[in-house]
């Protein structure tokens, strides 16, 4: 049986930590999908969702099996429409981790065949955090160093 | 003297956990008052609270010394104004430890006789997180496995 | 019923950090048992452990309600000879909470009665630590200021 | 060389935590400016922000080497502006580590001369927490006791 | 390519909550080796690992793609040896997570094809703990509640 | 006055991650002390400590403010005799912090004017750990990548 995926987050913006990941989730799952969360009716994204979606696009032009979509629905739901048994998720320190835990223990619960699998963002993109390169971009610091991409 | 115990939180919902750790406190205080915290100002509830505080009544209608109360004040007020020397908190986990632990230390020193005792929640109910369960619920999921009470 | 609890450690040595609990202790339960587990195969203590009881026993000799013994023993096994019902441990930090946890489960599971309460330590002596105080005292240094009694 | 240093925050309030880092920062920097960060878009502050600057200045008006300032801009670009070298944090817990060092790694990244030192908060003003503060504050609370000057 | 993954430990003793682990893995890997790490030299096992490897045989007779080794040599050499590309772990708390990560980062180093995969453990085995099991053991307690098979 | 820091530790061995915080040091203070505790009667070293402090007086052969001390009394002891008023320690995750908030309380308690100063690790050097380097050394693994020098 094909081993899908699904790598769920805001990516808002998706950076070298989440493209470490991905890059790790391919050794080990047949298809990776690349899942941005989100919801019209909660708090606004910095940037564009469809721009985000165009630079995932090509950063993975050359791997087939690592495809993106956009979503609002449940993430258990979402992976039993794709067959999807695998959650892709990234560990960077003990604060994602006790978060992650409870996300991981509600999806089992949603979907009984959905397991979620933890590999460890390398140290040296460990302190990437999203939240703080939007803070850096909105006063006009460079931040393409931390991006598989350019914006 | 009789052992009151003030169990404060938003309850937005009341779950399995709380559950746990009332039933628990029950054990060791005489009275436990289950204080819903209500902020006319701030953000939104999702659960509505009159429904919360009747599901609430529901579940420890056979235990008449649990009870349950909305309050807007701080919760050192509160304590004093119902002769509960003790609060009483549940610890899931690394996180809420330090957290609780800075809450613990305030409401000490705005009433120096109010000791806070924690209880720890079972395993099997460590990871049922609030604020999961009303995203879950706003999508549609299940989650009255969570809860002591159907909504 | 009385409320018990068994106030369990090594106590080598019984510091202002463990004085803090129990004199919370006295406040939540009708009688605290300072339990000083010993194991003559195991590792070494540094201060002998008759030395330690007597300097207990002088420090408590005007609470009755607050007892010493030594035993080598489960802890669950020394609770239900002494019709305890609690177990009573103080936190200080995320380091102490995960081992509290783990062990406060088991003890649950040995003895279904054994609720373990635990109470935060008072700031100031939030990092008095037992090994460390051996090692100062071991190079001569002065660490009466750290405990409830002199040695 | 002249070794200064930034103390950013948004000190809503300044408390005695900070304060402390404050008093030791100076035995180990030439000058410490306290970076007081203001964005007029983002969430209002509770505490009026010249109210603060006051009592700041007031506080440290035997200090000569303790300045304060207001800044919206990134601050790797006030610690150049300023030809400081280094910034100057407090530690309170494992939780503020994990954000402290993710942040410290981006300073270091838009500004390769900007070293972060961090010193460890006495325990006795460790729990101290500007956000419980204002809400202790908004229900009528008493926080005096918490600052190194009267609100 | 199949996948074939390391699972290393001592399990002095192999308890539910590494059992939990191994059924997870196998829906995840083509093969699992569990290999309990063995040192003449060091500090002496308290259940004889002949017994454990038997019983760990027993356990997975049904499950040919579960395997048993027992090696003296670093972990990486050993997946070398296997034509293994995974080692997998389980996390339980916090305290794992930061050991966990130094040791995966070591292994990387060492073999640059070998990826650690972390599963988490479910809630209600996250708190056992084998050294706690072997304390209890020592005193005469039940511990097979907590193992999938009898000592 | 100058200003001169301990940097304490067992370095067993002396790693790339201690040579981080070194370099570090040396823009912060005017004379930094490395000085490896060493105590005849308690468990034995992995690496020879005459070696390591060969090794380290190599490695900073060129930077005359960096000295290296072999001592067997209590750090702050080692300080004041050394008119040092502040340690230097590197702090690389939450494990580390709550230990060294514990040592840095009681060195303040045993000496006044001895202020801990923290840097925190390069995310490139965070998980090198001299535990795991002694355990690969020993069973023929290559360290000499994670050193400033080679063994």
């Amino acid at each position: 049986m094909k081993k899908v995926a699904i790598f769920p987050g805001s990516f808002d913006p998706f950076t070298l930590g989440h493209h470490d990941i991905v890059m790790r989730g391919v050794e080990l799952f047949d298809e990776v999908i690349i899942a941005i969360g989100y919801n019209t009716n909660k708090s606004k994204r910095y940037f564009d969702i469809d721009l985000i979606v165009d630079k995932i696009k090509e950063t993975y032009k050359d791997l087939p099996q690592v495809k993106v979509v956009i979503y609002s629905e449940l993430t258990s739901s979402l992976a039993k429409k794709n067959e999807a048994n695998f959650l892709l998720r990234g560990l960077r320190n003990t604060t994602d981790f006790e978060y992650e835990n409870a996300i991981a223990q509600m999806n089992r619960h949603l979907n009984k065949d959905l397991e979620t699998v933890f590999l460890i963002t390398s140290p040296k993109y460990s302190s990437i955090n999203s939240t703080i390169l939007r803070e850096v971009h909105r006063y006009g610091g460079e931040i393409n160093e931390f991006l598989p991409y350019e914006v």
